[in-house]
């Protein structure tokens, strides 16, 4: 599973006020953190108006790499201006976060990700906003892929988000989710599944609970890496275990190492 | 879900010794305590021997039934005369388990269940042992579902375990007993699945965390019951959250109320 680490994310007030007051000490640590509990993406998300996003992206490119030199960068904008300030900043070839089927992304983020051969997170939205069901999303996802092969991205460079809307207010949103995976997973073998979890269980109480059953199934249904945050202890650990019990773990390895380390299970076994 | 509560087995020790010297206040309590957790059916399983069972198990059902009279009991034995000992004690009639391809199994249990209308718990099993293939399950399968049909009990009254294996001793064990699953609900789909869900992590640390991650995908391959311990609050709650992300449980209505009475989530919530 490829965790990307969403916690640097500026419209996260915290974070937020950091960028703004240039913390990097704060900045750092979030980075540090989030790559030793698995991370091997980093989310960077500046959430500043337009006019100073580019200049906050570079800055936080810079202290993230330097923090977490193994990680890869995860560039989080619809703003192509700070996408490409940030490219030209990282060491390596970033994520990144997003391309969609609406015009302006079209138009300037995919000959980004092209220029530079990143890998690139794709939302099935279009001009007329988010399909509401799996096919209608497919449909979609039928189309970017068709551009992204045109214009020369492998489909291995692809972390496709279905979109994951809350339980609360529609029933079968989680199943639309499940099915939209298996579709594309069905069609395009070699692209990577991804997506924002959380949302499943906006507006409700427990939301772990809900989130680490979303996880299991998602995992089975072709997603093979997640935006989250990966200190959650108890979603590591349920992880980990879907995968074990899917067969994905041989002869349980990862699960026993990761418990020997302390990485899963109850906190009190924390090293 | 349909929990059928595990605690009452003579073969756990502490059980065991409290069949021997009658100490019916133990029983009891382990009865009450399932039920109150959640558990429509109680399992009672005496575990002693042949010669002894149909006395102990008369035993534990009048002791079981005063206890939790809206439960329904669920006679454990592969001794048939132990379970029409039990059946002719209980008060309605109870659910058997089990019945097998083995020839004695056949032979004995299933004219008792045709013969009191009972509901049945039926394992792949035949005369030359579990199948190690889902086809291999689904085969025996059929064959019971021919007999029971012949025999006259409906396909609803079948509570289809297809067993579960643990996943260390091989790596594709938790994948089988899901592609069993789904291949009974689809050929009988108004056949029950349960299964005794914590063989899965068998010989592994952290066993609650891999049958957490168990049970979500059984749910979704179509299990509507388990065989577990209703008071494993990790456990009630991922089952719960599950259905929901599933979309059984409409308008998310027993999720929040479990939430409220404080049935699941982190235990210092428990009221």
């Amino acid at each position: 599973m490829i965790v990307i680490g969403e916690k640097i994310n500026g419209t996260r007030k915290i974070v937020g006020s950091a960028v703004e007051r240039r913390d990097a000490e704060f900045i750092r640590r979030l980075a540090i953190r989030q790559f030793n509990a698995g991370a091997s993406f980093i989310d960077v998300n500046a959430g500043t108006l337009p006019e100073r996003e580019p200049e906050d992206m570079a800055w936080l490119v810079e202290i993230v790499q330097e923090a977490v030199p193994d990680a890869t960068l995860c560039l989080d904008s619809p703003n192509h201006r700070a996408l490409r300030t940030g490219i030209e900043k990282a060491s390596k070839p970033p994520m990144l976060n997003s391309l969609s089927a609406e015009s302006f992304r079209v138009d300037s983020i995919l000959p980004l990700a092209c220029e530079f051969q990143t890998d690139l997170i794709v939302l099935p939205i279009d001009d007329s906003g988010i399909p509401k069901t799996a096919g209608g999303r497919l449909a979609v996802v039928r189309r970017l892929v068709e551009m992204t092969r045109k214009a020369g991205l492998s489909d291995s460079k692809l972390f496709v988000d279905p979109l994951v809307m809350a339980i609360s207010t529609g029933i079968d949103n989680g199943n639309i989710t499940l099915e939209t995976c298996r579709g594309i997973k069905e069609e395009f073998p070699d692209v990577h599944l991804t997506c924002g979890l959380s949302n499943i269980s906006f507006g409700m109480p427990l939301r772990s609970l809900l989130n680490q059953a979303f996880l299991v199934l998602a995992i089975q249904a072709g997603m093979d890496s997640a935006i989250i945050d990966p200190e959650e202890r108890e979603l590591r650990g349920i992880m980990m275990a879907a995968e074990t019990v899917l067969g994905k773990d041989r002869h349980c390895l990862n699960f026993n190492r990761a418990f020997r380390a302390g990485k899963i299970g109850p906190a009190s076994s924390e090293k």
